[in-house]
């Protein structure tokens, strides 16, 4: 840290009501983690091996070219210091930031899916390889005119038994792969997802272990055509790629059978269950919800921070520009989506203990948890990284001028994240997913079974109170009430979307497809009580010191009470909640906001990012700003000459010009 | 055009309603118009002087580099052919399409500011080499550490009456000039505003004509430090800019003295009045409005015809996969934001000839109606780009995985408009200047005075109408009065809040940051009830063809539904709306997407935006998407080779090491 703090930012944090460290430590789970995470954290952020000019003065091949060489480093270097497999994440965090790299399909997607899908034989015959990045492997499943839908792949695996080989081909130019990460110049093996065929048969999509450059000069193999896709919104650090195959022959051995199988004579064995897959999706799920939470609170303390250094505009004639963060309007912009980033990042942990739990049950061979979790991580999923979108692009703009400069580093924070709304499934067919699920469990209750688990309250769904009733709209269990009671209405009155659709004469789909919009409002209803509700419980732990169970009770206070105002006619439309509830949760949110700005910035130090991993002038802890973004911006590549070249290529004659001519 | 257009699109356009050219040239102002309008974007697009590499596979650098040369070439182009002044925008946008250029500011703020402060003899002086492009220049008024607030700038001038010369000074690093367009490598001169000082005295902010580079070497002349302000969120054809002064001296004259003056003594003149220069903000605006609804048509096109092109899963069992615009989640995603494109098409529109009607009465000295105007235009400025920024996301989304490819062109259409929040006024600024003029009519209706034009509704605030009553939610009588009640009541709320605050102790500032949130929200209903009504009003032109009034009817209640049930506890809050009203208003929205689904390619290719404006191979008129993706990713950079020179440096030798290890 630098030697002279910003006197503003100082002060901020001198007059916080508590201890960040105690923050710190609940959010990871306890000072012992902290300080592993801390001194890894430091280890990867002073090692000189991995320093390199911003990666936003570079074009796209310097940014994969340089993180390639870093990632390879990295792997060479956990290897080295013996990082325990639990600890990497910080190391590799600190490394890597939020920037994708070319091995993370590998280690995201290829080993697990060869840990997952290989029989035995087939772990042996390619596991260690793998592990030990003697071959490179990426995931190709996407295709370029087929995503969500994997039945609708194009790719097809022809089994020829008279050889025992599978011949690989791309019928069509939309089935080329499109999108995996790493395939682009970096794998020489991937996992194909392909249609599976076997004596004109179509058995559906299954995997296969491909290779597809050569290991002696990473030539692209006979038959095999793969490129890179081209610039993106972010993601320049990956080459994500494209592949197409023309008769390329797989050993019958190469499909992976753990489950599925192929006889040497072409006969096919059905796996046993297909509701297995599940757990992996659960598990990445959560992730990206721990992780909406995580970028929203990066975003947040680079807004939050330079809120407090910045000065703008004379609040009082006379008196000096107030810093910001003073004007309610931004506490409104800013605060809300701290209060969703703490939301997010203890509902994350708390889907991640659920499943853990659940996945116990599972590899025993009871699924029965399976449904309701996959459900709810759909739609979890989905709400979290669309307010982290929407939320990091609110913090950009709090930043005025300086949060459009790559110097804030909220625009790559936003490029690198929003694709979260679209991979491991699209965040409206997610929430379609939720609705049915939801759709099924409320006729069972109308059945009259018995409901358990995060949508047992829609077994009851509470009545309207009467007219007259004055409520505390602070207390939690009556805001948790009103949400509660707000997810069964919208569940209900998308059932009954449903039913006129049907009466009406539309066949299921078409009644399903009419009332989608309504499901997906009864879906998001839900997930979002889910994320009240639990941040509610988590501060219901005794082990909380009470200086910070007290501003956490507000920020969980701000956050049900945002999402009241901001979605009002749900809660007004039955009757449910009053205009004068309503304008009372208006007036709270404003004293809350009050209540929570001494508290701003150690709120957002609690998190805990280090520079080295905010990576924004804006967002320094010392609050140095302004020196920085001159700094930053003299080293930027436009700056190496005084007079650029092409004032002699193209200015100069066109000014002579002009001047001779008048 | 393509030979073979996509089959769905073809059959897309023969099924609508009407012929789109109709639409057209509603739009554009007339058949001629259209005419002119096609045939310079034809002449721009087919010179195969200004055609390059795509953009996206280049370097900040040489987009800047690329679009120097162009614009020189267009400047001179455009003196060759002697384009009309009124037409030059439909050529200049063919060429620049949304993408600024280095010479955007000399165009559209140094010139302007010439023509509007300078004295006679000073655009004697000046204007012909401006005007021919003799000299470049810039306009430097926001600072590092000074944006919206013009008294805190800075930068100082200080009279030197020994010498009859101003010394121009940076004194402090948050003083250095940031941002401005064109300053960064290309202007030899800008229009500088600085404090000026007289005799110790300050008289604020004033202009100042100051060379800042050689015009025989283009090097920073003495006492001058200038350069780029490094890599943006999009802008990276333009050399943003930094600038600050070390005694830089330039004569008495080079103040712009057609208002305030400073004699040869030190004698300072004071301007008549401060509220000339409202006129041009006011234009800038409605620009902005415009530009607002055409980003926005421009990305709905673009989502709307690949979700045409674009097929995804299996509605019904055993069926080919539908049209992706076939689902209703997919509709109530676009749909409302093309009926936003038209409305703020159409706002803009109506802002324009408004002012051009009320400038006449301005430049006859009557400014009567210029607080209006510029309240109106603030707001309008604010809601149009928030909801544009919005939209174009939402459209990038909906394009799937696609959507995050720059061959969409949807990231770079957003990057580059989405700085609109912040420039020519921050956007909550912006809401809470129209605000303030809300406060004050509303003031002066509880005296008595009637108000008059965009406010004249305040005067009188319709009661809640009695229970039980039903109205017809498709109507558009219906639904401008409920916009108008609504912005009344939420006027007369923060009216309410401002008094009770100060009521409760806090002086006139404070009350005001605390009501800010309820003023903002006030000032929201107020702008988005002005679009809803001009919308309608629009529609009742006479010489509309009905086939289109039709369409353009659905377009409007539509945007007004979708606002309406967006906000609906703004209805319900006070009663003046019921449950049973924002149901049908729902129900009545799932009607009219099903009624425009038919004519929504249509719609789009209205906007008539011709393929090389659009830049997107998703949006492409022919619908060939897939062939083109492909021949687009080949031409990218990582593909030059097919092993790139990053894996014989890093991944070679990684891969060797490993194996040998195995």
């Amino acid at each position: 840290m630098a030697a002279t703090v910003n006197p503003d930012l100082k002060k901020e944090r001198e007059n916080s009501s508590f201890d960040p460290n105690k923050i710190t430590s609940f959010l990871y789970g306890g000072p012992e983690i902290v300080k592993k995470k801390r001194e890894l954290e430091s280890l990867a952020l002073n090692d000189p091996d991995y320093q390199h000019e911003d990666l936003n003065f570079m074009s796209q091949e310097q940014q994969y070219e340089t993180f390639l060489k870093k990632t390879l480093l990295m792997v060479t270097k956990v290897r080295e210091l013996k990082i325990d497999v639990a600890d990497r994440h910080f190391y590799r965090s600190a490394v890597i930031g939020t920037n994708p790299d070319p091995l993370g399909l590998h280690v995201g997607m290829f080993l697990p899916t060869l840990y997952g899908q290989a029989s035995q034989e087939q772990k042996d015959k390619w596991l260690k390889m793998a592990e030990n990045f003697a071959i490179i492997g990426t995931y190709a499943q996407t295709e370029m005119g087929h995503g969500t839908f994997l039945r609708g792949l194009e790719t097809t695996a022809t089994y020829d038994p008279t050889t025992q080989e599978f011949v690989i081909n791309t019928p069509t130019i939309t089935a080329y792969k499109w999108w995996p990460g790493g395939l682009g110049k970096t794998s020489n093996y991937c996992v194909l997802m392909a249609q599976l065929y076997i004596h004109g048969k179509s058995y559906g999509p299954h995997p296969f272990m491909v290779q597809i450059r050569s290991l002696q000069d990473h030539k692209p193999l006979p038959g095999v055509t793969v490129g890179d896709i081209g610039p993106k919104f972010g993601y320049g650090s990956v080459d994500n790629g494209f592949l197409a195959f023309n008769n390329v022959r797989i050993p019958r051995e190469n499909m992976l059978m753990k489950y599925s199988k192929v006889e040497p004579d072409g006969t096919y064995v059905k796996p046993p269950s297909t509701k297995l897959a599940y757990g992996t999706m659960v598990q990445v799920r959560a992730n990206i919800v721990v992780n909406s939470g995580r970028v929203l609170a990066k975003a947040v303390t680079i807004a939050t921070r330079y809120s407090c250094v910045r000065r703008q505009s004379e609040m009082k004639p006379g008196h000096p520009e107030p810093q910001v963060l003073d004007y309610v309007t931004q506490q409104y912009k800013l605060f809300p989506y701290l209060a969703a980033a703490y939301a997010f990042w203890l509902t994350g942990q708390t889907m991640m203990s659920v499943y853990t739990t659940s996945s116990n049950q599972i590899s025993k061979g009871d699924i029965s948890a399976l449904p309701e979790l996959h459900a709810l991580s759909a739609g979890l999923k989905a709400l979290s990284s669309w307010v982290a979108n929407v939320g990091m692009e609110e913090c950009r703009m709090a930043c005025g001028g300086h949060g459009y400069s790559h110097a804030s580093g909220l625009p790559r924070l936003y490029a690198n994240m929003t694709p979260g709304a679209t991979y491991e499934g699209e965040n409206t067919v997610m929430m379609l997913q939720t609705a049915r699920y939801l759709m099924k469990s409320y006729n069972q209750s109308l059945q009259g079974e018995k409901l358990a688990g995060s949508v047992a309250y829609l077994s009851g769904v509470q009545p309207v109170p009467a007219a007259g009733r004055t409520r505390n709209m602070l207390d939690l269990g009556v805001l948790c009430d009103a949400y509660r009671h707000r997810a069964a209405r919208l569940v209900h009155e998308a059932a009954v979307q449903l039913r006129n659709e049907r009466q009406a004469g539309k066949d299921q789909p078409d009644a399903w497809n009419a009332a989608s919009v309504d499901l997906v409002k009864a879906a998001m209803a839900h997930s979002q009580y889910f994320v009240v509700k639990n941040f509610a419980e988590r501060l219901t732990d005794s082990t909380l010191d009470s200086s910070i169970s007290d501003v956490l009770t507000r920020l969980c206070q701000l956050h049900a009470l945002h999402g009241l105002v901001t979605n009002s006619g749900d809660f007004l439309e039955d009757g449910y909640l009053t205009g004068t509830d309503v304008r009372q949760a208006r007036r709270h949110i404003n004293a809350l906001m009050a209540k929570l700005r001494p508290d701003a910035v150690a709120l957002v130090d609690a998190f805990d990012f280090p520079d080295g991993i905010l990576n924004s002038v804006l967002g320094r802890y010392d609050g140095n700003v302004y020196e920085h973004l001159l700094e930053w911006a003299k080293a930027s590549p436009l700056n190496k000459t005084d007079v650029h070249q092409s004032y002699h290529k193209y200015l100069k004659p066109f000014l002579e010009d002009n001047r001779a001519k008048l």
